[in-house]
């Protein structure tokens, strides 16, 4: 099928059956997808925690808008981004470019300066405000392969990003949670939005065209 | 293809053939992957500027990094995203979901209500922070769309955005840009990175996995 028509398939759903589990090999081609995702300067300043264990669904729920689907859902994708961008970090990324295309490390040094002058300079929240965007590639990503495979997936902001970060452990990683992705098989019967019409701005207020 | 494919396909292309143009069809194509991207609550806070017109795009070109993709692509797509959210703009959005879907007009007024208690509130700079993410959702998916037609494409954050604003009289439609996505066909004798490896964080270091 057409990524169209994947996308054309796809909605966020409402309501999951928790009996069906999504199997490991499609968890991981959902993420494959997201790990994929272009990014600014290819830095990947994202990382994604899989989550399956009931007891800490439970424990992120507190604040979620959707505690149901939090729980109901096979597994939780949560797409959380550097809290900063760090030399290291940024060096890391540009050695194993240069390692893996078998060129000299600093080959890229003139580049790796700008984006370092440009972002060491930067507040943490202003590095988090570009780090965070990326992850949005990655969550659209992540959605179409899921809908190409027919597993139903739900993108949320709607939960409260302290206390994921807190039973996720986030910050020792240097990562705050941006959004989750839920996955899973919907329960149909109970997800009011699973009849509805999908809606769209109009193609003719979407696009402003310049010829 | 698959998805997977695709995006081992795609690269970000550094130099296009400018003598060759992509189909009407096409491009329509990558636009509808980016109009049916989710958004936060369905709003859809983002537009796209199609430009092909060549002296906007050398009016366009002055702060971009990459002067001469600017000028040798097809066409350029410009994400641009709602300044800010306005009473009107949440309704206008709410009223199509309704109408589309024959409900009565304000069956989702206790959503809508708490959306615009939020974001009204908000500056427009955090409005703007929030809309703008949304955007990249429609950009990983746009990119998506291109790779899936064997079109070259390259994703840009690299611009100024106070000229590109400017010269497509962005503010009057309350819109920001937030990405350019550039579209056509690579030059490949001519691009240093299309025979480079594609190069990504390993998955054992991009997932955390808590079983």
């Amino acid at each position: 099928m057409s990524l169209l028509e994947n996308l054309e398939w796809r909605y966020a759903a409402k309501a999951y059956d928790s009996t069906k589990k999504v199997s490991r090999e499609n968890i991981f081609k959902i993420i494959e997808a997201a790990r994929m995702a272009p990014t600014s300067s290819g830095l990947q300043p994202f990382r994604i925690i899989l989550v399956e264990d009931q007891s800490l669904k439970e424990q992120m729920v507190k604040g979620a808008l959707n505690p149901e689907v939090m729980r109901d859902c096979s597994h939780v994708l949560v797409f959380a981004a550097w809290d900063r961008y760090t030399t290291a970090r940024i060096d890391t990324v540009y050695n194993r470019i240069t390692d893996d295309r078998e060129l000299p490390r600093g080959r890229f040094s003139s580049y790796t300066n700008q984006l370092k002058d440009i972002y060491i300079n930067q507040e943490a929240e202003e590095n988090f405000a570009h780090t965070a965007r990326q992850s949005y590639i990655g969550l659209g990503l992540a959605l179409a392969q899921a809908a190409e495979l027919r597993i139903d997936s739900t993108p949320a902001e709607g939960f409260d990003n302290t206390v994921v970060d807190e039973v996720l452990g986030l910050s020792e990683h240097g990562l705050r949670s941006v959004t989750l992705l839920y996955i899973g098989y919907a329960d149909k019967g109970r997800d009011w939005l699973a009849p509805m019409k999908k809606v769209r701005v109009p193609l003719d207020e979407f696009v402003i065209e310049h010829k």
